[in-house]
């Protein structure tokens, strides 16, 4: 990313931009953009903003709004770099050549794997381009988006609650309560942030969870997430996700990398992994994990219930490192946040 | 305990009490106790403290100095009752009784099975007794003694270090080093506080630990733990813990609550219980534990090796609660500090 080239002005500009791009939905394939095509005088000539899949892009909405030529030698202010790509619509970079645009000013490179490219596009045609301008804010709004994008996966977070000793449950398998209240409520409000939450079909078969997302009293929260069911055996009809708002996702889960890029694929910029044990341990294992969110209830079970199972691991040298990110009390538990610490290897 | 017919001059000298009784072992089988005898005028006519087990007791450590008769009409003010107990020196009750001493002030109860009821003889006898003067004060520098004769064993604190997993090494046993130099030197300072540290036979075989306390650099601490071995199983000769400092302690661990109670006779107020996992488990699943301090490194293990077995514990309603008392950081690890939670049955 480059800062050169760009003026106090592109700034204020981008930044309406970025008010532009908020009215997009927060969720799905396509990222929120905004765009100001602006008159070599600095008059604001059209705005632009993206409404999601199959609708216009940004740049594409705001030069729809002009008549023919009066683009010609304009400035665009876009959130992100124009894209190059041929989908349900053009190449935005094709459309802002076309319409005689003499100067591109974006936020955030496309990190997409077809659609980057825009800006040497544009730069090819002999069009000005700075990109980087207001980038730290874009990139906070663009927020999960952008990570799906550049990992071609959803951000995995994974989550269990257990007694200090590490056990989820008594050996008979009761686990309800092992933590109390206030940590169950944290746990609704970050299912209710998650675009999707994923279980494995032992936990459906042994739980049947609901997995809304729902406030103390029991009302759902305006955003629920896409329910998404692991594993081979078969879940019943009649199942508590089949009166899910969302309809259940079902993967096979045999190849887990191959199965979150399907999931980003559709959409699912982050995912909240509730379990079980089986589930988590596949995810650690796999090193697919992207923040471990561990309630800590201040109690000991004992027994063969395990949080976490096995992992792979011989010796302490391969151990999988973390760093604590948070440690908050929660009532009478903690919540231990930890992400994945980073190695010379990856 | 009452605090009445005591008086501001009581609470001084009993001030005063609290400092000679300073000079006393601060370990040991018996407490720390100072006495003043002072005249019906006031006058301080002698001090005297206990040097401990085998020597004089306080009281009459004070009157020894005193010609006969001289104490007649006197008060005595006393850290702890006295006692009224003939061991291997007479009751101290009697021997205020025999010099004539008019009124007695104390702290503290004394909580001794066989020792308690001097104040009751005392008053029995005519002698005018308040006690409760500067309990707090008192109590607080009686520390583990207070509570060791009172629970007759020791304060029992459970320590063990593991990953968020509940793992407390690799599936070949590696764990060298699961957490880092802070919290170790958290574990050594904590060593060097206890009267005495507790390891499983397992535990000797396996790692052949020092159960010294050390300085990161290697230096001894100047308070040692005495070493206790539980269990059955021999150990070398030339186990590192026959270069220990102290001589080592081997219990059965049959009857753990019959062990402790064996080494409160021995004078250990304090016991530091490092494990291995079947030691750790055999206090819980006792109840005999007071205090549970649970290093977690910010890793993840897998595997078989937990660092607390098999509970007993067959339902989620009969999980052993606890409540956490604090959370550290220590370096890149956190430390839980948590107490068993009071219940209607105990």
């Amino acid at each position: 990313m480059t800062t050169s080239g760009h003026t106090m002005a592109d700034a204020a500009t981008m930044r309406r931009a970025l008010e532009l791009a908020m009215r997009g939905p927060a969720r799905g394939v396509n990222p929120r953009v905004g765009c100001v095509i602006v008159s070599p005088h600095g008059d604001v000539l059209a705005e632009g903003w993206h409404r999601g899949a199959g609708t216009a892009h940004a740049e594409v909405d705001a030069l729809g709004k002009l008549e023919p030529g009066a683009a010609a030698g304009a400035t665009a202010v876009v959130t992100l770099e124009p894209c190059n790509h041929t989908g349900r619509t053009g190449p935005c970079a094709v459309a802002l050549i076309d319409a005689g645009i003499g100067r591109v000013v974006y936020a955030v490179a496309d990190p997409g794997d077809h659609s980057a490219g825009g800006a040497e596009r544009l730069r090819d045609a002999g069009v000005e381009v700075a990109g980087g301008v207001l980038a730290d804010e874009v990139e906070a709004v663009l927020g999960d988006w952008l990570f799906a994008a550049r990992h071609r996966r959803p951000h995995v977070t994974v989550k269990w609650a257990a007694g200090l000793d590490g056990r989820a449950a008594a050996s008979d398998g009761s686990s309800r309560w092992i933590t109390g209240p206030a940590a169950r409520a944290d746990v609704h409000r970050r299912r209710a942030a998650a675009d999707a939450i994923a279980v494995g079909t032992g936990t459906v078969l042994a739980d049947d969870p609901a997995l809304t997302a729902r406030e103390p009293g029991g009302e759902f929260f305006d955003a629920q997430p896409v329910p998404v069911v692991f594993g081979r055996r078969p879940v019943p009809a009649d199942a508590a996700i089949s009166r899910h708002p969302h309809a259940p996702v079902f993967v096979e889960g045999a190849d887990l990398a191959a199965d979150l890029h399907d999931l980003q694929r559709r959409g699912i910029r982050s995912l909240f992994v509730e379990g079980g044990p089986t589930l988590a341990s596949a995810f650690l294992a796999a090193g697919l994990v992207d923040e471990l969110l561990v309630y800590v209830a201040p109690v000991l079970l004992g027994g063969p219930r395990l949080a976490v199972g096995d992992l792979g691991i011989d010796t302490i040298a391969d151990a999988r490192r973390f760093d604590f990110a948070a440690v908050e009390r929660l009532g009478d538990d903690l919540l231990v946040v930890a992400h994945p610490r980073p190695t010379e290897g990856n």
